[in-house]
């Protein structure tokens, strides 16, 4: 139940930090779509730890292995079993901090709530959850692409106090994204987010971010009205990950401080079909897409684990001070990018699929 | 598909602004739990339009009726079937549109879903759709009270541009929120607010504002790792209402513009559990719940239909100026306090049932 | 969660023998379906009680409504909510065995289950729960028939020990079936049948029955591999109807006595498709529809409720004897024959549209 | 959608036969249940091909590999990935197969359904897809030994024309049930079953049969009415499986053969709760398990896999005379008794999870 995302393109994944592997199996993908392993491991190769000096210093290869539901080259249309091995565990690094719940980790919620923890304390909460979403994801973008040349970006708009600055976002490649180790297309932003992170780190310490994300070419139509509506499910899916804290579509939180003869974004003819002039409403209206670009934010809290001393109580009570062991990331949002894609392509797969049920 | 929201406290809704009800079933609620009419019309109460001067002075009476699953003033455990008849319908009103979709309102995207749309146009996406969700709410709300002294309170926080000053939510009480039309409980703010909603229903146009929500006396545990986070299903519940653009929970986007070591809250010992000193968290740790007050923040964009001229298109693509007709409401925000309450309400006893099995 | 029944095409039902009301939410509906009551009504006009001489005499006309998702005749796409009031309430039949569990009846495992139970003793488990099952059944064939040309049609192939004769279930019609008041289209076994149903009338006993279903004019294609094959879905759906306890499709039981050589369908040209000499696998082969015919038995124990003395003994332990009053049917089958295809209607409704997305 | 079973104890299965392996997701399992491969492996080794003389020549040992939600010999309360190697692919085999669908084989249904097909054909029909319900049986049948008492025992009831005498259900091990490698715990019947076995392989033809499973220790309240009764969730269960053609509880179709005064189970008190004196019902009201042993039946139809020669069509619909190769089961019965009890284990812990929100 708590592991299973999606109705139609529907995803369940499985594993912790500490057990043999990492994975997921993604129901639903058409017949006859090309697949193999490479499309899928250019995303994880994105996620995964010690890409650069940003982040944590551990590098693991998350080699993905296609188990199931492809035979030649080709989509069975069956269950799509995918493994990566988890091969640098070290659950050593965490023995120290057995008995001191880390401060605004998932140590005391898990326990709490199972009344066991896995070695790595938050066991499911960790990051490595992710990869299972990653490479189900990889498999949505390219049935989306394909098929309706749908595309998904997502870059850093914030690091700290340090925000980029206007994006062109109807036409942000991927490449322009990872020009930057911070993944930032501002150059000048990127910059000074690469120091704030640098500073972190050196400091022992952590710092929050924002990534925002824009999704091109949707046909209009997509999203259930009530209660899945195509915001809500994209809220669903980016408060799903670890660290996130907030959400907002076009113009969002701003928008609420406006009037409606301002916020509105009156209709015109584009080609085909009607447009709108502007887009505060971020390509969705009553919960349905409109046909222009789909974008919205995530907001990242700093990672909990610092290596900084903090004053505490361990599980039994008792005042304590806590430093953490292990190889942490100061900051989260530059391995955030493919995530994000990757949860926003599981949205879509699965709302394109329920509206072929109205065709 | 669309109308159903829930694993086990389970809702499915139904109608729309012009057929002869709306209403919900709701199934799951545990049995023996002593339930009357009277219980759900509270909340109904507080959400109906032409409770006062700030809304729109349509005045509908939205009286439930309870149809099945309670014998003796007491549930039996089976499916609450409830019905709101519509009594106030004005086809009419609506007939000058039916040509033109009115900016940012679902008209235009439900005819590219559905290809036929009701005749108010966004159908399900009409706020009376939420009478189903206030009613099931109110059950949710019941259950959660009595059997776990849960208690939950929403208010407005901002209208516009005007904003609530600091609240004490660890006890703020419905009354207090009640006392002023606008419902929020900073009487200098209220003032302010409400004079914003009068002056956009003066010059024909809307304004926008968001709520808070604060959910007090939940156990430790209550939510499930991975996809079904609490916050992520609270973002979900959230963003599934007309109108809304945003959700945070904890410190949201300004949590993520701050460093590790400021934003972690620490935990302390507080009578028979741990808790923590601070709570930028929100009372939620790893999507699980750590027995603090969990508490979040919703945008609502201004109201897409205003009386002030448009300059759009019409569905042919010619440009036209549209004006709006119809009783409208300049502002949401207060009528969607029972809203936010019952959606939280409903996502809490969800996981309070899924939490059983792990028992 | 137990009263939802359907993937895409979706129902919820509600209500019990003496609340206000039953019905049920049909979610899934294509949108612009032409549909008015009267569509409903005539299913549910073949299920309800005294209709004459061989069931209850309760007399109940079961009139439809329908409260939402049609306007102007034609269906929106969005949810449709059912209601059937409940007129002839008689709780008082039952206070005499309140005390006395029924034996082979539900009132004892209610109690188990719920801590509590409706005064009607089973609630949810009375025959009166089929009424949202047939009003949407309804829906579903008229959404089967006219788009696929998909023909249900399900008789009473035995009562007791008399059996009808081989039936020519190609070419079989609704009015055939209805030609006698007992459904059965085999005259002489009709006679024979009506004849024991009213010797267990008059003994005040009770009789159980087989009913056949034939689905005719599906496409190739329909069911979903592993756990939703098409018999399965038919198999959960049949054994969800109250009294059913068993159900075979194509060969059934008969066909485990066989070898290979003799049972295997060889496949031959019919028209432009492959079909097969033989229908052994009653249209269906690896849970997934060859085109053929679907056909299945359902077989329905003999009323519990009886008029006869039964030893037994009440929720205290106590030896006692009950004789059941109320007015109870002695033989539920040839009622249950639409109730029977309204069920086969709403799993092909839900395959059609689960085929759908792989289009 | 098509690949998970279950509520709260969920799977989702995942492999076909010429894949690297097959597997399933368990999710649901509660936390702090001691689990190792080998109380696993048990099952799978009762399950794999090759263990006697009866069935196919194939030997595959079947290893199982917990991949996540296990620790230190104890569940997590997460997800637990199993996988099983595919080692012994033959495509080969079915190379001259690939024009000529199968008679009363998936080939045509998985082509028509797909537009494409794995190179076995079936692909996700094959009795290689049971591996993940065995071993995600294995738990389910561990969880409701430990924390109920609950057994579960089947056995082979008929091979062709063969059936067993009476058993004593109450009472019957697996032990005994394994005495013979066909399953049956009475002799007499079983050397009869196995002549017909080893007859039906001389010919090239294959035999079907029947399994009869008892499930002993259920508490009263399992089960949900309406939709998901327990008979319901059996009978979608079984007709799930391979080949099978029919399920029937308790006294099936030979209870719709008699009056009620017969059928009827009396009420007796039986120590501290109310029992039954006979079991006609199977252990089961209103869909609600009532404290009895709860038992069915499901028919197996023959393999449709045989060396025989067959005259059928190509898929050009040419008439042609195929003779299937490769090493196939003659009869499926014996190698079905685990996989038919860990589809019961399964459909049984999910009702005991569901039942927990009741309390």
């Amino acid at each position: 139940m708590s592991s299973t995302f999606g109705t139609l393109f529907k995803i369940s994944s499985f594993g912790e930090s500490h057990c043999p592997g990492v994975g997921v199996v993604v129901d639903g993908v058409p017949a006859r779509l090309s697949l193999c392993a490479a499309d899928i491991q250019q995303q994880l190769d994105r996620r995964r730890p010690g890409q650069n000096k940003l982040g944590t210093d551990r590098n693991e290869a998350d080699q993905v292995k296609i188990l199931s539901g492809v035979e030649n080259g080709l989509t069975l249309g069956t269950p799509i079993g995918l493994l990566v091995d988890n091969k640098d565990q070290r659950p050593g690094d965490y023995g120290s901090m057995s008995q001191i719940p880390r401060p605004s980790h998932a140590d005391y919620t898990y326990r709490a709530k199972y009344g066991i923890h896995a070695s790595s304390g938050g066991g499911r909460s960790s990051a490595r959850e992710t990869i299972g979403r990653v490479a189900a994801g990889a498999i949505a973008e390219k049935f989306l692409l394909e098929q309706y040349g749908i595309e998904i970006v997502s870059w850093v708009s914030s690091v700290g106090e340090h925000d980029a600055g206007e994006i062109d976002m109807e036409n942000l490649s991927r490449a322009q994204v990872d020009a930057s180790d911070v993944r930032c297309p501002d150059p000048v932003a990127a910059e000074k987010m690469t120091a704030e992170i640098l500073a972190a780190r050196q400091a022992k310490d952590s710092v929050g971010g924002v990534l925002t994300c824009v999704c091109r070419n949707l046909p209009a139509g997509l999203g259930e009205p009530a209660f899945d509506r195509l915001e809500a499910l994209l809220a669903h899916a980016m408060l799903s990950l670890p660290a996130s804290k907030g959400f907002e579509i076009g113009s969002g939180f701003a928008g609420a401080r406006q009037r409606g003869s301002a916020h509105n974004d009156p209709f015109v003819q584009k080609g085909e079909r009607l447009g709108t002039l502007t887009n505060r409403s971020g390509g969705v209206q009553g919960g349905i897409s409109n046909g222009e670009p789909v974008y919205f934010r995530v907001a990242f809290k700093p990672p909990a684990t610092i290596g900084l001393e903090q004053q505490t109580v361990d599980y039994s009570g008792q005042p304590t001070v806590l430093e953490a062991k292990g190889r942490h990331d100061p900051c989260v949002v530059a391995r955030a990018v493919p995530i994000v894609e990757s949860m926003a392509a599981l949205v879509l797969a699965d709302l394109v699929l329920r509206q072929k049920m109205r065709s």
